[in-house]
């Protein structure tokens, strides 16, 4: 942590500070330059935690130089993680498809859906029981009706199944039923289900928030491993941006920033990112290459008729034509696909 | 509702969309343009919400006409809303501040602001028991025992208290001790939290999510007022754009786009909005001339060591001083301060 | 200056950025701390700048200390600028009004708004004889002749006058006939028309640019100082976010960011801004009071038939409304208008 | 073109709206809905240009049906554009990669970074003759010396050579010179720059703007072809955003939207978009897989001393390592390289 002093500061002022520091019992630096003084603060910063240094007479800011987040930061666990999700591993050798539609709809829909995906390569089934809409008359979700067809799905087709929760109560509904719980983009920075989540000690999807910073993201996932439970992937969607002919700006630098500041595994979900249909494929080709560890791709036995986001849904044609592009890709870039 | 064709559309693709369209009772009209044919869609379009028509064959776009909020719009409901919040009235002739420190960190603090917030002119007290830290390693509130002290804090000065809740577990403690339920930026689309607070009945003050349009907003209050609890109050806190010189871009705008388009009453936060203290008063004069209906300013007995926030408290002399300015310009708006 | 090394940098790569800053002769403060070591650069940075610190091995980041702007900063010229344009000042005691029609489409259409806002209370015409526009199917300005209007406007009426200039031809021209050159939102990294705009010595309007932050705003103020002219008075217009309910979004904290940061006068325009005619009145009123030096408000004698802008336009009556509006609140904030 | 009336809007209102229509020779088509009455214009609505219908008495909203770029738009120009650049096609079959240093700074160094991009698969030669800076402290380029340097390499190695433009003398004298000009992101709406650069008949190389939409940018392309000049590239180069981690955020999404909306050709440049070193490959190789036509590789024969943006340039080992990784890629994606 470094505290930069207004020009001509006052030497009180300095001093004040340096006192207030090594009250705590670190120790400070002294810079002291042409036009300002800076001041280094060594040892553990959070013994300044609540010393708001930076309203201090003749202090003009304060800069951070090292990251708040700990358990998810590269620096002190510089392995990537490999996360077990049923029998799938993400962040490893494995390339890792997660598909399905946006909301679980019915029975048949699911089942033929999770048939279909599997069949054209995907390992893991995707379906929203627990809607987060816009609109409040806007269909919400089937609830744990929609948890009892991802079990079966599972059961059925030997794929693992992940699914949205937005309350305590979902959590304890989904923890019954599937292999591995998301927290979506609205609820990144919804710290009291972070915790719950992390509690269950499930793998969790982390989607990113919608105006969320890697550095917040990271934090967010931080939230989750503080409760013992390091199994967290990232997953970017896509953030909010002034442009408008996606819906949302896919940043797909994004990965590799997080391989380089953090060693948890991080897919992108394209069909979110844009909610153009006809945009997927080209991005999730750009995913594959850009490094990721896997992809969510929605898709629908008859997107027309989804009750959400269809129009960004592959039809399943699609999406073994998405799955053929991608697996000389994956090849290419040493991953199994 | 309007179809927008693609230029060449196939005839047989507009009369595909325009027998699903009257296929559900709605009635189509065409305008054959020169270069698109556009179908106009007459009726209650929710009929049409399990057909995703965006992605039919030779559909161009689909532009709505009407918003999809309705109990939070001005059309259907042209008179203002006044909210009571214990014996204060928002959104009528009163101009109200809302003050206190971002946490709660014990009986003194909190007492000895709320006297000293009362004595400047300020009608509520605000104070945050459950705290939503962008880190888990940052200071998380006092929980149920801060909202306790709230209430001595009530009952001491007469002021009205607001607390900001996290989940239905907060939920169930606050209505307890509070006056109105504070629903924070992070949580703005946290549907559930929005459900469940509109079933308490008590007043709901709404704070803008940092990435969330005013139409996503207005929808968010809708899951309030649509549990039957019209009792709401939008706070402006800053939106997330690329500046960084203040902590968010305070929109104020928002206040006149909403009083536009909502009956409902909308305060501002320049606390939040900005992050840095020497700001807060000149914006707060802008609020007030920009038409909001009140404030919401942190204060500290101490902000230099202030559990959170502290950067961005007044301390009680500067309050006074803003409250001071904040007088003959409410007048002269035409509101009683 | 201050460079961050890496957790675990080897002592050679610290020792080898000291080596560099010794050799450009200048001094080098170390703080060792328990994660990482930080160096503190003493001594004039310039040197530095074709070391590119930040790709030498083992250094984590540079932290920059001071502003690169200085004639523009206030932390070297701690005293207000007042600028001249014509007989008018701004940024002093007066509170200075500029307004007239986005683009300049006839002399009889100039003159009439000319005294209209006269009468209303502005000082300024403004009117467009250059225009940026998106697409270049639309109205492009009468250039020169624009130009001649706008001197008799002014000597008919005593106002000053103020004009876009696009390229060195317009402002070649413009000099022959204005008062005051204004570099457009879309030119405010335009480095070349800002060097020879600042060449001419006439008073200078900068919009800020869409998505500039203050900081490149008050470096573009620079170039123009730089050249030996400080009569720049800068203005707030809205900057690009996610929020389609306005054009823009007014950014009206960079108000007093720049009364904190810059001795320079800072004007609003909330018609650009908004870019929508209910919402000027509003923002106006704001701007007075978070204490902006002026306005500019587009008017136009029929904006239904305005050539550019016409939705953003007051008409006469709209104008002197919002002048009544503000004259008791300029005079409360302590200015004369 | 659609109006979109308010509720309840007097009938007298819409008449007077169809009279406007029909009186500029146009054909109005009504759809009364339940809740509002929407009027589609059929016909030329550039007739309507200098009427502002959005603020006619009782109108919401205007919307319009088509976009306002039409030489650039793939609806009137199916088949892709092959732009030649010297004897180097782009947006063909060749993937085409333009590399060189952010400034040219001497002969030796712009020679000595010909050969080395040469050897390793590059096309085409960047160099920067005129350097648009933030600061108006830092090194602005050589000029017109800068350019003889870049014909020199042009002969010495057969590579063609890109230069960026600034102003009518920098295009004046670059026609001399080069076989591309380039218009950069800060010139992207500097008209009169486009249209200057249109007449020359050269190839230009136009970078979207920071906060430039997808559609401003064809437009701003718009402007050039309008000149009679078709051999436009466009160029992905990021976009400003409030992520940090990264200098701009890439938008990559805008590759498939361009392909989708435009025949223009796009390449990204990941250098400028990231800022980043440790960033450019695995960017670079994204945007390959997104299906770009080329990239733009910042590299330096020791990029610690590079005068401008040193901290994103490659090496000439790090430019040979990505060329190496793209190869494969490109022709995985049916390209030659």
């Amino acid at each position: 942590m470094i505290i930069v002093m207004k020009p001509n500061a006052k030497k009180e002022s300095i001093r004040n500070i340096i006192q207030i520091i090594e009250g705590k019992g670190l120790t400070a630096h002294i810079s002291d330059g042409k036009e300002v003084t800076i001041i280094g603060v060594v040892g553990d910063k959070t013994k300044l935690q609540d010393q708001n240094l930076e309203i201090s007479e003749d202090v003009d800011k304060i800069v951070p130089v090292t990251e708040s987040y700990k358990l998810a930061n590269k620096k002190f666990h510089p392995q990537p993680s490999v996360i077990k999700v049923g029998n799938v591993t993400i962040g490893g050798e494995e390339f890792v498809i997660m598909s399905g539609p946006c909301a679980v709809e019915s029975r048949e829909q699911l089942l033929e859906t999770a048939h279909a995906i599997k069949k054209a390569g995907a390992r893991i089934l995707r379906g929203g029981a627990y809607k987060p809409r816009t609109s409040p008359y806007a269909f919400q979700g089937l609830e744990e009706e929609g948890l009892r067809f991802m079990k079966e799905a599972r059961e059925e087709t030997g794929l693992a199944v992940v699914c949205e929760v937005t309350s305590l109560a979902a959590i304890e509904s989904a923890v019954k039923y599937v292999d591995m719980l998301q927290i979506g983009a609205r609820n990144m920075q919804n710290f009291y289900l972070l915790k719950e989540a992390g509690k269950t000690g499930l793998p969790v999807l982390l989607k990113r928030g919608l105006s969320a910073t890697i550095d917040e993201w990271l934090n967010a996932s931080e939230y989750i491993i503080a409760e013992g439970n390091p199994n967290v992937v990232l997953c970017e969607r896509g953030i909010r941006t002034f442009e408008t002919a996606t819906r949302n700006t896919l940043d797909i630098s994004a990965v590799p920033v997080i391989k380089d500041k953090s060693h948890l595994p991080i897919i992108v979900d394209p069909s979110h990112a844009t909610g153009v249909r006809k945009y997927v494929k080209s991005l999730a080709m750009g995913a594959v290459a850009v490094g990721a560890d896997g992809l969510m791709i929605e898709t629908h036995p008859d997107p027309a008729h989804a009750l959400s986001d269809g129009p960004q849904s592959l039809t399943f044609p699609q999406f073994e034509e998405l799955c053929a592009g991608i697996r000389p890709l994956a090849e290419l870039m040493g991953k199994k696909f």
